[in-house]
């Protein structure tokens, strides 16, 4: 029998109680600290407010203070095991049958706020924020526009899941403005280069995985336990000026083309509710390295939709479709291989999976590729693209089918805005 | 008069009360959290003890806990003004002629740690950590050796400080043993990639700035104001995995390559203590873009030095003697850069200038430089070396020389030790 709660939950909803992801809320204009929840329905349940009541009375969690805390840092060092007794818990006490939350009027109302009285914020402290480049068609995109049609793609991409080091203090919520980068671009002939505001602003549709207990420096962790190391999954616009980072990114890499702002969503969806929405991860030729090689290969099958809605329009238009599936590495190749050198991940870092294209022209997972670097407009209902333009709100969605409920992770939104003087 | 300390300071001391740089210490053994210090001779003054005494009795300081923290993170925030202050207090009453703390045995006791009785430990939480290439020397020999003698330096290196976002959580304090990094290295032939221990593992001499108060999202910091944030320097190594880096680097910048460690001095020097020492930076050509151009621009006349102490020997070499004032981007163009975009830096993040070459062959600041990527073998005492081999301890000092007294950094050094199974 499926699972339900005693909340209603429309059909349609991202967060049924066989999702439950993990966020941090404010009551709004409050100006007290965050407190953890997750999501069920149209509302958020306030977790410090069951663990005051004693609710989490299994093995890990009695008289723990997990979820008292601001972020979900200590939780996440947690690991699993107390992840599982949480999920338990949380789907029994929300359950229709189980009386203890759904009869306490006083404590429903104290735990049960509506997620339209609460605004949302980061869930955790993100020591760092690393972005992965793991899918095949991006890769071959990015390649075939910046380096030429010949060899696209640089022969260590095959061999290991390519990554750079972003920047954790610009990662904002959703919902929150990006602020129009200023920067430098290509010089034309013998002038200065360009300077002012970014004429190529773009988003590129990823999601990030978020760590949990992480490994001592220089103790590296294997492929086949890296799923244990993963808490769960957002939704992440890596925001990208393309004209900044197009001239500076020689040979160090992407700096301030991207450091102006990351967006994720605000819940943190388990690996848990993940799994039964996993799929068998693409062949990979060359056959991976032993470090690399993994006993089972996942994927999973989240639907993610891009939408673009210019300022004063009323509706928003469906820019792409595109799905995680597409990866080539896997969330966990990208862990075990982020470690190998012995590097040390820590609660709350973020990794990135790098913008997810899939193999379809309306399944491309940034502007860059979609217009072809500018050479052709995307048209929108009643106008058209090259790049974002001041006002543009673009908001993600991702969503996994499940059999008459959704595992969703709602939306990962943000408004372009002009440089401030 | 010189200032002159009632505690006897060495002449060839790096600590005397010119100087009072900042850290962060433990007594051995013990396991409270660390306090807060500034070096004088050969004691650490216990910052605590003096806050606790009351006598930070300026206008800012007096009554704040910023020295009762265990990391210099709040006292950064506060800015130029309180570090004055701060430094103005200190000099006061460590001179001569203060009987305040020289005339209070027990608050003298409790307040000066011998340094053989302390163990330093990180005096900062780092948010991010970025490193600059900000040395044109460095710049060249690397495009040399790695792209080719015909175009060493990309054409944007002279326009813009480039720069790329390292890895902050293996960021450990002098002292620290290196684990040698495993990973990948070039294929050879149709061969899969080389795995294990790195073969060409390297030392990279750098400073680094502390970042003070920061800024917000959105809003950039004026080059001419920059120095406002720049609380200090510490020497640093940015340890580097030659083989690896030189495999995984395009087109997305180093990763693993670096991000196994990275070791910091315990001491910070200050901005003000080095002021002294303030020289012309180089002209710069073509000339900077408005956001970069400085009023004053300045570098620093530190003497660094490098040297390399392999296991079992008794002697340690020095392999190679640079200096701050050859880097052509000074800090604060780094600083203003890394903002111009709306990038946000906090207080503690950690700025790399990147490997400081000299012109000089004897001035070349990493193995990869100094042996030509291992070409030629560089001569120790007895031995010699292409890349950095188990139980090598690399050493860095950094001083600047005074009339009858230094402002030095003390060592920044650590031991390479095997992989971990």
């Amino acid at each position: 029998m499926a699972l339900k709660s005693f909340i209603t939950v429309h059909p349609d909803s991202h967060f049924p109680i066989q999702n439950l992801p993990y966020g941090a809320f404010k009551t709004q204009h409050s100006t007290a600290l965050p407190r953890l929840a997750v999501a069920i329905g149209d509302y958020v349940l306030d977790l410090s407010e069951l663990a005051k009541a004693g609710l989490f009375n299994g093995p890990l969690l009695t008289g723990s203070d997990c979820f008292l805390q601001h972020s979900l840092n200590k939780f996440l060092a947690m690991g699993r095991p107390a992840w599982k007794e949480a999920r338990e818990t949380l789907q029994m006490l929300l359950s229709s049958t189980e009386p203890a939350l759904r009869d306490n009027t006083e404590l429903r109302h104290k735990a049960l706020v509506p997620m339209s009285k609460v605004e949302m914020v980061l869930p955790m402290e993100i020591g760092d924020y690393t972005d992965f480049f793991s899918s095949m068609h991006h890769a071959k995109n990015c390649g075939t526009i910046f380096v030429g049609p010949q060899t696209p793609i640089s022969p260590n991409w095959f061999h290991l899941p390519i990554a750079y080091h972003g920047r954790a203090s610009s990662i904002v919520i959703s919902g929150t403005d990006i602020i129009r980068p200023r920067g430098q671009g290509h010089p034309t002939g013998n002038s200065p280069p360009y300077f002012g505001p970014s004429l190529k602003l773009d988003f590129e549709l990823e999601m990030a995985a978020v760590v949990g207990p992480g490994n001592e420096l220089g103790k590296a962790i294997d492929v086949n336990e890296a799923a244990d190391h993963i808490f769960g999954v957002v939704l992440m616009n890596d925001w990208s000026a393309r004209d900044i980072q197009g001239w500076e990114y020689v040979p160090l890499g992407p700096f301030l083309g991207k450091s102006f702002g990351t967006t994720i969503s605000p819940w943190i969806v388990t690996l848990d509710a993940l799994e039964p929405f996993a799929c068998d991860a693409p062949k990979q030729d060359p056959p991976p390295l032993p470090y690399l090689a993994e006993k089972i290969s996942k994927n999973y099958d989240i639907a993610l939709e891009v939408q673009i809605k210019p300022s004063g329009q009323k509706d928003s238009s469906v820019v792409t479709r595109s799905n995680l599936k597409n990866l080539y590495w896997t969330l966990t190749q990208q862990l075990a291989h982020h470690t190998i050198n012995g590097c040390n991940l820590r609660p709350g870092d973020l990794l990135g999976t790098g913008t997810i294209s899939g193999p379809e022209p309306n399944s491309l997972g940034c502007l860059l590729e979609l217009t072809w670097n500018g050479q052709k407009a995307l048209s929108l209902k009643g106008t058209s693209r090259k790049y974002l333009e001041d006002g543009d709100e673009v908001i993600f969605t991702g969503c996994c089918k499940g059999d008459g409920y959704n595992v969703g992770f709602g939306t990962c939104a943000g408004k372009v805005v002009p440089p401030r003087d």
